[in-house]
């Protein structure tokens, strides 16, 4: 009956894939790398999307949207942003297709449709957002732009897992324009703030803030500030990213302002985006191997009830109270009218679907006054009664809410780890996984040659590592505070 | 001071033009026939969105995501969709950029990073989406699908006109998937309604629901509901289609079902979509010289408070209890603080921008107890006691939803011609336009041939047209009833 999903502890990779097809949160498309988004993994980004773009409207930000395609010429005007996505972006060269003449019903490519200059589908917008920007900046009066647009993208990857890393995605990109440094990186820090809070408060996911490595930031960022997360398997997932731009993209596409000063200078710019990788994310922070569990916040139905064994107008009428009554609360809650599938296949399905909490009513109980309540993320039950079912619905999702947070941070700390040599890292790092604090030497060499020896990297300089002198873990050289390493997503 | 304005009357298409960009709706892009719709223009568009949204979903519809290209084999397997689109779709040919050896700096397409199968940007979705569908579908049981996307599509414009005709644009197209095609041709039906009464109700711009002939119907569809409006020039503008596309792409994907009789049958489909074109019909429909004239129940800002002549502390604790009360209410309300700009410029920009009411609070008024509350359309002012506010800008908002309705219907109205001789058709188009009603003999023929002489093509046939013999005004054989005709956008 139920749909076999690998467990955990037997393929934790396998585990992923299954429960992400089996759930129905996606599925696999005909095109290479690129996934189907299915009806219940979509309602659960639009949930994501509209908290998020809540976050950015009360900061002040506004949507727009900006072409799909980049003109070559464009794209390669940022140098290393362009070397940094050069080697994964779709090209299009061709706008015409035509008859084949050697096989009938068939098309070509139409050689005589071929485009003076190749237009680059976007992996990110900054090139063609700032040769816009261009024209809309004269004097500090037209700053600060706080744009964000939600969109698709494409890049060319090579090993590709839905949701995690796909050829297209999803996402939101922010792009604004300041008129001093202190602005931008102010504006950059606020974001990151907000990633932080959305995935701690809705997402129920913890996460390490910080700043990445010189060798890990965006291609043409000063600095990029990034949330990393520890999964089930003890590896970091960077969640969001919020980038410190610098002039940058201003020099590459000339743009300057006149500054209150009456002096010409080149706008300053952040860029900050998450993706439908927080899908991903949020799979293997919290499921377990019977399905999805789901952080109510987000869940696309957070309260299912079933009928026992199956529905009368009786149960009916209660159910009906219920909704009346949860919903006007704001809480997603849906009556199971289905009559052709018993309970037990039934619960089964919810549990793969992550529905927080379950009521299921028995004519039986009703009797006696009482519904039985499941929760998703424990599967413990109680019997409550009926007049007491709205108050503890309510504070039975708040109470998940928090557990799967705890529950979270409770696994980080437990596979958190301070190392102070470089056998003990080794050693960590192959047999027990998690994070490892490890004092680093601060050059690119060293970062290089414990990823190539160990597969970890550096996920980020946490903010609020405390200053402490040490020795680098591979080097010896001296340190001055401790940096994250994790194998990563 | 004014941002100057091409006026309707001598220059129909500039003035929209230079609506468009000056009110902050769009902008040009480095990319061929793409604009940016920048931060005014896409809060219109949330509002459109999320209204229709809200709209499918009251219907049992659901939101999914499916994959931006569609691979060659996968396009060219509905013929006729196929030859609908293979002369304007953008084709991914390679996967790669590398360095030019010969240009430091710059970029080629790497020449060994060519696809195997070429990839068409979707102008549309139903040969990705159908050939999902054939996984999906086994039984009655799996039936209907009724799932929508918002998403971008591309189709290669030669003459591009911002919204109207772009080469990117944004819409929703839904696809559904039934057992019988009653149930199918019911779904078109439903959605066709939908889309009128967005059109009428949101928009406040009247349509004639129809079906298009089948010279003008979508490439692969058995009919094609249309809805479509009279512009301010006379011309139609197409603004919605609902398409019964019957077994052609079951047949063309292989996409079958065991229905209830246990026999094998494909199945059956619909497909209906709207775009980002709507806000170019909004524009036309509505607005005069002096801007945008938008329908309240889609304006981004429904009411500006301007200081007169500047903002005081008095000014501003009245204004704030306003906002206070309409904001409850669910209007969207704003108060002006800038003090660098005199309320003459601030005027002209809100009415550029289309902001259907303006409260002007002074100084002097305030010691009399009263404001000045302007309407966008007629321009009318009126002076109004503040105990009355609330009151008033509800009332006014709904009165203006409704005359813009009436408006339109009485241009639409005053330009609708009933036509029975060939020449005085000709006349009329050429010297009022507007929507001729004529009999039309049903053939393929006349139509190209009218068309050709006039430019008049036949927009659809109205559903509610009632049965009338007559004789076709083109070729005098006889004709059951009168088909609408115009030229359009």
């Amino acid at each position: 009956m139920a749909k076999e999903i690998t467990s955990r502890e037997s393929d934790y990779s396998q585990w992923y894939n299954d429960l992400v097809y089996k759930s129905g949160l996606a599925d696999q498309s005909a095109v290479r790398g690129c996934m189907v988004i299915k009806p219940h993994g979509y309602a659960l980004w639009e949930n994501m999307r509209d908290i998020l773009d809540d976050m950015f409207k009360k900061t002040g930000h506004v949507n727009a949207y900006f072409p799909l395609f980049v003109p070559k010429s464009l794209f390669e005007a940022e140098e290393k942003n362009a070397e940094g996505f050069a080697k994964e972006c779709a090209i299009v060269t061709h706008y015409r297709l035509k008859a084949d003449p050697n096989n009938k019903g068939k098309l070509i490519v139409d050689p005589e449709a071929k485009l003076e200059e190749e237009l680059i589908v976007r992996p990110t917008s900054e090139a063609i957002i700032w040769n816009t920007y261009r024209d809309w900046i004269q004097s500090y009066r037209d700053l600060p732009i706080l744009i964000n647009q939600w969109a698709n993208v494409v890049r060319w990857e090579m090993r590709t897992r839905p949701f995690l890393r796909t050829t297209e995605f999803l996402w939101q990109e922010g792009h604004t324009a300041h008129a001093s440094k202190v602005e931008a990186i102010e504006e950059a820090e606020k974001m990151h703030d907000i990633y932080a809070r959305f995935a701690e408060d809705y997402m129920a996911m913890p996460v390490i803030k910080g700043v990445k490595t010189a060798n890990e930031r965006f291609a043409g960022a000063e600095e990029t500030y990034t949330i990393e997360a520890m999964m089930q398997d003890g590896k970091a997932l960077q969640a969001g990213t919020s980038h410190y731009l610098g002039q940058n993209f201003a020099k590459a596409f000339e743009v300057k302002f006149l500054n209150d000063q009456n002096k010409e200078e080149f706008v300053y710019a952040t860029s900050w985006g998450v993706s439908t990788r927080l899908i991903g994310a949020l799979v293997m922070a919290h499921s377990d191997d019977d399905g999805l569990v789901l952080p109510p916040k987000l869940a696309p139905l957070q309260v299912i009830i079933v009928p026992i064994p199956k529905p009368t107008p009786e149960i009916k009428e209660v159910a009906d109270r219920i909704i009346a009554n949860l919903s006007s609360k704001g809480i997603r809650i849906k009556y199971d009218m289905d009559d052709r599938n018993r309970p037990g296949f039934k619960f089964a399905e919810y549990e793969l679907k992550g529905v927080p909490v379950r009521i299921g009513i028995g004519a039986r109980d009703l009797e006696q006054g009482v519904v039985e309540i499941a929760r998703r993320d424990t599967k413990e039950k109680t019997t409550v009664p009926l007049d007491q079912v709205n108050e503890y619905v309510e504070r039975l999702l708040a109470d998940i809410q928090q557990y799967l947070y705890d529950r979270a941070l409770d696994l980080r700390t437990a596979n958190s780890h301070q190392v102070d040599d470089w056998n003990t890292f080794k050693e960590v790092i192959e047999t027990k996984g998690g994070f490892i604090y490890a004092h680093w030497d601060g050059t690119s060499e060293t970062e290089e040659a414990i990823k190539e020896q160990t597969k970890a990297t550096i996920r980020c300089i946490p903010l609020d590592a405390k200053e402490e002198p040490g020795v680098c873990v591979f080097s010896g050289k001296p340190s001055t505070r401790r940096v994250l390493f994790a194998k990563a997503y």
